[in-house]
C-alpha cells in the first residue's frame, strides 16, 4: 500500500482564511474557515488588521490537522494563495505602519488619476499588466508619500499580506510574481521591478520583498508556528499565487478559449494566455501565474454585491415571507426575474452603484435604471438588475476577447453560479456553453495546483436562438 | 327676504361627470356624479362611448335636483365645463361614426410628428396655441384623413364631446372659444377657425361647431331632456368653457404672477394672460376663457399616475400594512419619502414613464433613475420619484415663466394637493407660497363663474434657506 500523502491549501481572502486538505487524488478532507472583519473608518478607507489575519492562518491550519487527525508526518506541503493589492507598510524592526489596505481602498483615487494623466501611467500599466487605479500598490504608496509623509518616510518594507506572513514564518519577505504582478510595480518582460514605476513610487527595489516563481518552497518554519499548527517544522511551503489566478486553475480554465467567470461580491473575468499580453485601451489586467501562464481578465466591483442590495432595496417583504417557507432569498430573486422576458422588456440597468473597475475605470461611474414605461414592473426592476451585471462582465469579457480571442467556453464560479436561472443567463449572453464547478464549499483558489483538474460538474448550453 | 336662487355647474370629465349646485353666496349644496370607463382596445387607443357620457349628464343633473329638493323654478342657470381635445366624428344624420377620441389617444402620434417637421406646424402652434401632438384634435383629423379614410370621407360634423351634448339638448352644434382654441383649429387673433389648419385637416369651416364666447347662452331645451332631469325647460344653460381654464377662475388663480398647479393623474401649470401669447420653442399652450383672459400653461402626462406606479411597485407591502392600520396608501409614500433629505442625497428621477407632453413634448421619452449609489435605499428611490414629478413640473412652470413672467403665488389642487409634505415639497421646489381650495370634494371647474372667489383655506410658504 502507498504511503499516506495529503497537502493543505490555505488561502487568505479579504473576507477570511480558509485551510482544506487533500489527498493525492484530489479529494478533499478536513477543512477550516474563520472570518475577520473589514474596517471602514470613512467612506474611503477599506483596511484589514494583518496580526489578526496572521492568527487566522494558524488557526485554520491548527484546526483543520485537528479535524482530519492524520500523521503529521503525511503531510507533504502547504501551498498558499491570498487576494491581490493589499499593501502593508513595515519599518526597519519589522514593526506595522499600517494596516493592511486592501484592493476595496479608495483614499488613493487622485493620485491614481494624476499617474494615469500626467506621469504616463498608460506606459507603466502596458509594462506592469496591472490598470493604474486606486486599487494598486502603485497608487497606495504614491498616497502614502504624498498624504502620509511620516509613515511613508518610515517605511523599510512595502509588504502585501502573503509577504508578511511569510516573513512571520520564515523570517523573509518573499513576493511570487503573480502578486507582484498586480502591484503595478512589476515588470513581466524582465520578471523584475519595474524602474519607471519605482521612480513614480520614489522607493527603490529594496523596499520591495524578493521576487520568487509561485512554485518557490521554503522551509524552516519557525518553530513556534510550527508547534501551534501541529505541523513539522520542515515542511515545504509553497508561496503559490493570487486567489484569482489560482481560481482559472482550480476551475480548470487554463487551456485556449476557456473563460473564467466569477461572480462573488464582485466579479471578474479571466483567461489565460501563454505569455503576458496588455490591452492598448488599458481595459484589462495582465498577471503572472507561471512562465508561460499569465491570467488575462478584468475585475468588476458590482457583482453579487448589487444582488444583495436589489434583495434588501426591492424584495424584503417577499424574502421574509420566503424565510418563512425555508426559501434561499437569492431564489426569490431569480423565480421572480423569470416571470419577466429576457431583456426585461426593454428596461436596461447599469450596475455601476459602487463606481466601476473594468470595463469602464470610473469610481464616479454611478448605476441607472433606464427606458423605464409604465407597463415595467417591481420584477422587470428585478430581471434588469440582474441582467445587468451579467452584461457588464459580457461587456470586460469582449475586452478580454481582443486581447486573448474568443472562448468557446465559460467556466463560472461564486456564488451567483449556484442558481440554474443565472447559470443559463450567463450563457445566453456570452453565447458560450457555462459549465461549473463540483463543488462550491472550498475556495477554488485553495487546492493546490496538481489536485484541480476534474472539478466539473454540469455543463449549461446557450438557449436556443429562436 | 330675497328670492332664493341656485346654479348649477357640470363638469364633463374623462373619468366622470360632476353635477353641484350652488346657492347665490357660492356655498355648495347637493352634488352627484357618475364614472365612465375609459376604453383602450389597444395600447394607443383611448375611448369612451359619447351616449354614455350624456346619459352620466342626464343622471348627475337629475340626481343633483332630487338630492336637493329646490324648487325647479329657482335655478337660474346651469353652465358646464368638459375636458379638452376629445374629437368624434358625427354623421350628416347626427349618427356617431366614432367613439369619442380623447386627449389620452396616441394613434394620431406619426401624423402630429409630420405635421410639426413637413406642414409647419410650428407656425400652426404659433396662429391655434395649440401644441402639435397626437392629443389634438387637428392631429386626429389628420389620422381620420390618412388611416381611416371611410369615415373622415362620411363626416359632416367633427365635434367635441360638449358640442356633441348640447347637439343633444339644443338641435345645434355649438363649440365655445376655449374648447375651440385647444382644437389646433382656431386662430386665436381673429377668433375664427384658421384656414391653414383647416387646409392641413382637409376639412372646411361648416364642418365644425359653430363658434361662441364662453359665456353663451342656450334656452329652449328639448322636453323629454327637461323633464328627465327636473328642471324648467327655458332655464338657460352656460356652455362655458374648458375644465382646466374654469379651474384658473376656481382655484382664484386669474391675478398677475399666480399660477395654477394641478396634479392629478396627470399634471398642468396655468396661468391668466389678458391676451394670447406663444412660446417661441412651442413648450407652452394658450387656451382662450374669455376675450381677455388667455390661460397659458403646460400639461404633463406623468403626474399622480407615476404616484399610482410607485405605491404598486416599490411599497405594495408597506401599503398592505398601513391598510390594516387605517392610513392612507399615499400618506404612508410621504411618510417614507420625509425619512430621506431633500434632494434624496444624489438620486434623480426622470418621470417620463408614459413618454411626455410639455416640457420636452416627446411620446418616446422614458423614465429613469440617475446617479444611483450603493447607499440608496428604498426610501431614496421613493423621495426621488415624488420629487421628480414636481421638478419636472417646475420645469413647465419655467417655459410659461418664460412667456408670461414669474408667479409670485402657486394654487395648488389635483390629490397631490392634499398632503402637506407634498405641498411644502411644491412651495421648497418653486420657491414660492402655495395655496389650497377649500374643499377637494368638488371639481373646481365645477363652480360657476362668479361664485368662485374666496376659496383659499391654507397658505404654505417656501422653506427658509438654510
Amino acid at each position: 500500500m502507498a504511503e499516506p500523502a495529503y497537502y493543505l491549501g490555505v488561502d487568505i481572502g479579504t473576507t477570511s482564511t480558509k485551510a482544506v486538505l487533500f489527498d493525492k487524488t484530489g479529494n478533499i478532507g478536513a477543512s477550516a474557515s474563520i472570518h475577520y472583519p473589514l474596517h471602514t473608518p470613512s467612506a474611503q478607507a477599506a483596511e484589514q488588521d494583518p496580526e489578526v489575519i496572521f492568527r487566522a492562518v494558524l488557526g485554520t491550519v491548527r484546526e483543520t490537522m485537528r479535524k482530519s487527525a492524520i500523521d503529521p508526518a503525511s503531510l507533504k506541503l502547504v501551498s498558499f494563495s491570498s487576494a491581490i493589492h493589499s499593501l502593508i507598510a513595515v519599518g526597519a524592526e519589522g514593526e506595522l505602519l499600517s494596516q493592511a489596505i486592501t484592493w476595496a481602498d479608495s483614499r488613493a483615487a487622485k493620485h491614481a488619476t494624476r499617474i494615469k494623466e500626467e506621469l504616463d501611467g498608460h506606459a507603466i500599466y502596458l509594462r506592469t499588466g496591472t490598470p493604474v487605479h486606486a486599487m494598486s500598490p502603485l497608487a497606495k504608496i504614491v498616497w502614502l508619500k504624498e498624504d502620509k509623509a511620516e509613515i511613508f518616510g518610515e517605511t523599510a518594507m512595502f509588504a502585501d499580506i502573503k509577504s508578511f506572513i511569510f516573513h512571520k514564518f520564515f523570517g523573509e519577505f518573499v513576493v511570487d510574481h503573480s502578486i507582484a504582478s498586480s502591484t503595478g510595480l512589476f515588470n513581466f518582460k524582465n520578471l523584475d521591478w519595474d524602474s519607471g514605476a519605482l521612480e513614480v513610487a520614489g522607493i527603490h527595489a529594496g523596499q520591495l520583498p524578493k521576487l520568487v516563481p509561485t512554485t518557490h518552497q521554503l522551509k524552516g518554519l519557525a518553530a513556534d508556528h510550527a508547534a501551534f499548527m501541529g505541523i513539522p517544522k520542515d515542511v515545504p511551503f509553497i508561496i503559490g499565487a493570487s486567489d484569482g489566478a489560482l481560481a482559472n486553475i482550480g476551475l480548470g480554465a487554463i487551456g485556449p478559449g476557456v473563460a473564467a467567470v466569477t461572480i462573488g461580491t464582485s466579479g471578474a473575468v479571466r483567461t489565460v494566455s501563454p505569455m503576458p499580453k496588455t490591452d492598448p485601451k488599458g481595459r484589462t489586467f495582465c498577471y503572472a501565474l507561471t512562465a508561460d501562464h499569465w491570467i488575462i481578465g478584468g475585475a468588476v466591483n458590482n457583482g453579487g454585491i448589487i444582488l444583495r442590495w436589489l434583495l434588501d432595496e426591492f424584495a424584503a417583504a417577499e424574502v421574509e415571507t420566503a424565510k418563512r417557507l425555508g426559501t434561499n432569498p437569492y431564489d426569490v430573486l431569480t423565480k421572480i426575474a423569470s416571470t419577466v422576458n429576457p431583456g426585461s422588456d426593454g428596461l436596461i440597468f447599469h450596475p455601476y452603484l459602487t463606481g466601476e473597475r473594468a470595463p469602464i475605470w470610473d469610481s464616479n461611474a454611478r448605476g441607472s435604471f433606464f427606458g423605464l414605461s409604465i407597463h415595467h414592473e417591481k420584477q422587470h426592476m428585478i430581471r434588469a438588475v440582474i441582467e445587468g451585471i451579467v452584461f457588464n462582465l459580457y461587456t470586460v469579457a469582449l475586452a478580454v476577447e481582443e486581447v486573448t480571442g474568443e472562448p468557446t467556453l465559460i467556466k463560472a464560479s461564486g456564488g451567483f453560479a449556484r442558481s440554474e436561472m443565472l447559470r443559463q443567463l450567463l450563457a445566453d449572453v456570452f453565447g458560450q456553453p457555462v459549465t461549473v464547478p463540483e463543488s462550491f464549499e472550498v475556495p477554488v483558489s485553495a487546492r493546490p495546483f496538481s489536485a484541480c483538474m476534474r472539478s466539473v460538474k454540469s455543463t449549461t448550453s446557450a438557449s436556443p436562438e429562436t
